[in-house]
């Protein structure tokens, strides 16, 4: 870090604005959402989604209620424009959604977008060109004229290539990229310049975007402008303002926020703020926060974790722990005295009553989360999660859904118990559950023979007790579990397997943790320790199979 | 989500403010920082530091320039306890630096935590207790008045003990929890009645802090409170105004710089943002905002890549891959139009003049991270993103220290193809440095024999081609690897092992990773697929093996 930035960084300047209305103002309804998740949420993925990822992504956004989605940008790439043509071909996009396709403000461009949605019901084209001082200097070396007249004549010729298309209902965005860094005069004569060609009225809107491409002011200033340039806007009750924070300085929710309080009224955005470096302005946090101050956002996330699952799927970027509502750890409370309020906040909340439960600030329930899930990590406060004692002082790794399994062993003692619950006693419960489970079958001794030279099947025979009765049980298969499940006669279904080594050199044990179903029934953990990895893996067998069948003796039979 | 959350969540109300201040002023220099790290931070952790991490977090706060550090809560833990008499008796907190210790307003507590910081040069007592009604009513059953009896009561005993301790320099924090959801004139009431009875002066001020305890508003009327309290407070000019934001809606760092504009002198937070649920406001998103306007934080970041190494092993969080200013994807650009764009800024950027390079809010090398990282992250997906890829696409889950292992190689080939690496590439690369990996030694077949209930050892007979001779390998040993390694004959530890299943059912394959020593060689990794476990780890053995072999040829003889 240099000695002193104030020679190479400066401050925002402020925004001439008098008689500030927005501090003072509250968001009763939601904006319009504009998802861009499939356009610059895609653009800046290590990875591209692929069109059948790109089309389950899209599924998912009108599932939601999303009722205008970026679909792509079609002139800079074929994937993307055979994407839209799809949507279109193939009648996929609902009644009342309508598609966003982006184009740079250059004739062929533009050309080649028009074709792409041509056909839709209902298609707004998105023409940005950059209008701050540092592109149109060094990046463009243009005069403000010039600028200007790039979007015009790009508006042109969108109004006369769409009237070629009238089975669309056409509509036209305008965004002076970089919006939030150009002079608030020079942004407004632009965007007025655009709109006296496109001629919208109240009833046909033109939408305005006004992007913080780069977010580089407090989030009041963007706020600022944001009314500044309601106010001096032509045509205002004829155009949509729509804000497109990005999250340079960690304060893009903020910013739609407040510049919704300004006069926006459309918020374009990811879920969980994808898009370029920081990302864009998450939907869900802005969504959900006006959930809980009791305006319905229109949007339903009602199983979060589905939404979130299929986003980390297609943009292969993880949900942080911490992240407001759909994090791993939002809903958890590790303090004692947390942990006591939200129980006695639970024990008094009424059922369909004003929520008031200290420290959660939205029911998880209404994300389709439990307050299970606050409860099992709470349980194991101060001393460390169960999983972290367990590997700490056991040595023992447990995959994800077996923590998840167990947790709920272990929330049953900590509830019945109701006081700290050790490593010692996770370890014990974790052997009782698991490692003890020996009835019906209790692993006595195998024998096995491999000879993979030969290109045989492993035989095994494993002495097992089962009930009271000794029996050897004999199979082959193309390993040693395989020829096990084989021998044990049972429709065993092998879900995972997981084994590691306790300790290393000559007195390592390994652990094996196996996840199976036998017949219909649940899909249980078992786990087994032992020096002989396979030795391990058959006990691990065993339990899961005796876990099973305590689960439903029936299928015993 | 219900149908109508109106019926279950209320809007914020909004503060009775005339004539508002804060929207029209601007950051001209830093508050003052205040480390929570080792306190709310650690708290909130599923795994919380040995006192060795807390050690070593401290001295990198102290390194950065963190004045003021709360360092624990010594009255509700023995570790915290043992740490700040640690850092006390080993004089290792600096002269110009303060630590904190928090306690609930509790008679034997506060007895506690005096005792556990008297004798450092300067420490500051935190009492905090809960004054919001859901509190009062739900979780106390008491009245405005009880609860500042509670508050009044602590200070004065802390007042009376620190007196006991003359050696120190005492300072007091009163925290109202749960502040920006309390009435703002109970809020006033409660502070003015303690610092009516600790009488501070300008020379030596009290510290209020006004939490968001939960993050309930949007950050506008966190800042309307912040200056309510500010301009209605007795005492004004001895306290020492500071908030402490958490991040429920995704706003703490919007709420943190609003509130100083609205008066706040100090900031409380966590680096990166980590704490209870979403987290507290991230210390270096706001100090990093500063410095980009100007202002220099007086924290130093210069080497943001190590802070948030040793930050990201002691919390066991990772940081986002978009996390402003430190995350992997910052400073990338993937749209070709940015690329050009950011180029051509650098071309014409002046050494020492005013950064202006469009798309990249700040220089790089202010962080010590360089262009060339840019393009390096770019150009491959990093630590975790190989991982994730090698898992989604291929199922392969790879222990840490191995993905930490296999990165240097994957990072050689982005540094020396300098293009994108796909998901393929990095299997390939995989497959040749690990799987592949057959000279000397490759697996042909193996033959073995268990019998565990006469007792036996595990004997095997590995087939193999020792450089161009094919040999018979036997050995014995508690468990098939122990057996192999034994029939090598070479002086080798196994480390570690890790197995699991690649699919399931009669398909499944399963993947071992095994990690071991040949002699005094470094610790290296070798890695086998097969559809048997035994084979699997054979081959991973041998891959391991032969890895050692190529690393150190010496040894070999």
């Amino acid at each position: 870090m240099i000695t002193n930035p104030s020679a190479k960084y400066r401050p925002f300047p402020a925004v001439a604005l008098e008689n500030r209305q927005w501090p003072a103002n509250t968001i009763t309804r939601p904006p319009i959402w504009m998802s861009t998740d499939l356009r610059d949420g895609n653009q800046a993925l290590i990875e591209p989604m692929s069109p059948e990822k790109k089309l389950r992504f899209f599924e998912m956004l009108v599932k939601i209620g999303v009722k205008e989605i970026e679909v792509g940008f079609p002139s800079a790439s074929q994937t993307d424009f055979d994407f839209v043509r799809m949507l279109v071909e193939e009648d996929r996009i609902p009644e009342d959604v309508t598609i966003i396709v982006l184009t740079q403000a250059r004739e062929e461009l533009i050309r080649r977008t028009v074709e792409s949605a041509a056909g839709a019901k209902r298609a707004i084209v998105h023409i940005y060109n950059s209008v701050a001082p540092v592109f149109r200097r060094v990046v463009f070396g243009m005069e403000q004229d010039e600028i200007v007249q790039i979007a015009v004549n790009g508006t042109r010729l969108i109004k006369e290539l769409v009237a070629q298309h009238p089975q669309t209902q056409w509509g036209l965005e305008y965004s002076p990229e970089s919006f939030s860094t150009t002079e608030l005069d020079f942004s407004k004569r632009i965007v007025d310049a655009v709109s006296a060609v496109w001629q919208p009225t109240p009833a046909n809107p033109m939408i305005v975007n006004l992007p913080s491409t780069v977010e580089a002011s407090t989030p009041n200033v963007y706020a600022d402008q944001i009314e500044w340039m309601c106010r001096h806007l032509e045509r205002r009750d004829s155009l949509v303002i729509s804000v497109h924070p990005h999250n340079d300085r960690g304060t893009a929710v903020a910013a739609a926020e407040l510049a919704v309080l300004a006069g926006a009224d459309r918020v374009e955005g990811c879920l969980f703020g994808n898009g370029e470096r920081t990302g864009n302005v998450d939907l869900v946090t802005l969504a959900l926060n006006l959930y809980t101050q009791g305006v319905h956002p229109g949007l339903d996330f009602s199983d979060i974790d589905s939404v979130r699952q299929l986003v980390e799927e297609c943009n292969q970027l993880p949900v942080h722990p911490r992240h407001p509502y759909a994090g791993d750890l939002v809903f958890t409370a590790f303090s004692g005295s947390h942990q006591d309020a939200i129980k006695k906040g639970f024990a008094v909340q009424p059922k369909d009553g004003l929520w008031e439960v200290p420290y959660l600030p939205i029911d998880p329930a209404d994300l389709g989360r439990s307050y299970d899930a606050v409860i099992r990590v709470n349980s194991q406060s101060g001393k460390g999660g169960m999983a972290y004692l367990l590997e700490q002082e056991y040595g023992l790794q447990l995959p994800r859904r077996l923590q998840i399994e167990f947790s709920r062993v272990v929330q049953q003692l900590a509830d019945s118990s109701g006081r700290e619950i050790a490593a010692g006693d996770i370890h014990a419960l974790f052997a009782r559950e698991y490692l003890e489970q020996d009835a019906p079958y209790r692993y006595c001794s195998h024998r096995m023979s491999e000879n993979t030279a030969a290109g045989e099947a492993v035989q095994v025979e494993v002495s097992a007790i089962d009930g009271k009765v000794q029996r050897a049980l004999r199979g082959s298969g193309n390993g040693p579990i395989d020829a096990f499940v084989n021998a044990l006669g049972l429709d065993v279904r092998l879900m995972d397997y997981h084994e590691h080594a306790i300790g290393s050199g000559a007195n390592a044990r390994a652990a094996c943790y196996v996840e199976l179903r036998v017949g219909n029934g649940p899909t249980l953990f078992g786990a087994g320790i032992d020096s002989n990895i396979v030795t391990a893996s058959f006990k691990a067998v065993l339990s899961a199979v005796n876990r099973q069948l305590a689960a439903a003796p029936a299928m015993a039979a």
